[in-house]
């Protein structure tokens, strides 16, 4: 199985993603987009990731 | 200075975030975005920088 995209990436080229995220202020939106797509039913995932999504979303948000 | 939002997400965290960029289909938007405002003036960023985004545009590109 060809390996993903952001597995290729090296660990300098995953914080810039990373950065750019919150330097074009982002991050929650990309966010929200996938929890919208797993809420409507669009995506299938387990619990343990849908749970460190939320989490995820309450740091970000938390942030402000 | 308080350190960013992605200075202090976990490794993990991040992670999932690099990994919601190729799963939403918008991590090309997300650099595009980032060298538009260069190319327009809005934001200076050092040649370093501007080097590191073209050559992230372009592996993600090539990557399809």
């Amino acid at each position: 199985m060809e390996r993903r995209m952001d597995q290729q990436l090296s660990m300098e080229e995953q914080q810039l993603l990373v950065d750019l995220l919150f330097t074009q202020q982002y991050a929650i939106e990309l966010i929200s987009a996938e929890l919208a797509d797993i809420e409507c039913g669009y995506k299938q995932v387990d619990a343990q990731r849908y749970k460190q999504l939320i989490g995820l979303y309450d740091r970000v948000r938390a942030f402000g």
